[in-house]
């Protein structure tokens, strides 16, 4: 298993006109919580990236139990429970103190340059061993 | 049932590093297309809201089939299958010429000025019962 | 002199819980507007990209002269007064009806691949020479 | 003058198809830094608008000396020079290490909930007389 949480403060930018946090505004926090997920591993995703490899978003859920508003302080804490073959699947709370505020899920899979369904570098490969035992 | 098609074309600012767009941009278009089937149906969103209802967002899941890119043109689908009582539960096929991009839902309730949950206004249930015979 | 007007209605993702446009959100229309000229103008933006030509915004200036509101339609027309040489300076007004909302300007150059400074490719120095008599 | 810094970290999100930041990624980042620049001087910009006060943008101006990407950490500096009357004129750079990536001003007055101009309020004036000798 691997947890990491990330905290960030809530931009004016992300609001809308119903007061509180835009529901698509959460969206980018999730991968805010992944790339710092990936550093405290070790592995920085800008460089999988530069080295031809991307993944991408296939799929998400959001769940939305208590709106954030402006200048609050949230709580990302994103889990990979399972050891991924080709998907990766995570999972997020996203909590203002003690109270939760969202919950996501999102699967990932490695691609190439070229758009093309690839096998995950071997720097994730070798991640994953040491965080999974067989 | 009742069924409606909006078309944006993709900006330049909802594309990321990947060169396709970003998988948060399309969250705004399922709204631009919610707001659409209210207006084609005779029922103004923005109106609602200053009589003091809001119908935000409690969850939603997207499935993303094929990238979108710069200057696509995106035809979305948003179908209401079933009449709502308190929930409401739409659905979105987002299409480039007969290629499927994207295939969505999203589940909303109306709630009041306060924030808590409230039954739909009058003009939402006579459109409802319009289109959804008993 | 080329000149082109192009119309978007606001996004309820594009205000903020000012309960009005949030300021930011001006940007991407003025993009709009820029690509909606260089194809009125017979030149597609997205294939001079692909050619490895790119266009970056080097400065600009926004002034917020009345908010734009959720819903609005929003004409926004945008003009190339002087035949550009290495810098392209665009000027744009947005209006909602008579109402002025927001004038801008955006200074371009092209860059190539590198991110070098770039002479303009042929079909835009042809365009030029089509609209600017010497 | 009251000068303060703030730093954020570059999200995926916020870059575009040219491979860097999106020129209006930048905006968000500047308002980060003023709502900062106010905590920090021991005013909250929240706690202004819940007492009826906004602080809307009038004009800005940016201008853009090299491209921030992906995973860069960049620093804010915000100043505000001159005691403000009716208008507030604050000046940022925006530095990745001692690279300078941007430079920006924005204009702001405070309105009131009816979106009228508004004297400032006590809490911000006497903070103006604390930085400001007269």
């Amino acid at each position: 298993m691997i947890e990491s949480k990330s905290t960030i403060r809530v931009r004016y930018a992300e609001t809308d006109m119903m007061g509180v946090v835009y529901h698509g505004s959460y969206l980018p926090w999730l991968e805010v919580a992944r790339t710092d997920m990936f550093r405290n591993a070790g592995l920085s995703y800008f460089e999988l990236e530069q080295k031809g490899y991307q993944l991408p978003v296939l799929s998400l859920d959001v769940k939305y139990h208590r709106p954030a508003v402006y200048d609050d302080e949230i709580e990302i804490a994103v889990i990979l429970k399972e050891r991924p073959l080709l998907r990766i699947h995570l999972e997020y709370e996203l909590r203002r103190g003690d109270e939760l505020i969202v919950t996501a899920s999102t699967q990932h899979a490695f691609i190439d340059k070229a758009g093309n369904p690839s096998r995950p570098p071997a720097e994730f490969t070798d991640l994953m061993s040491q965080h999974f035992v067989p």
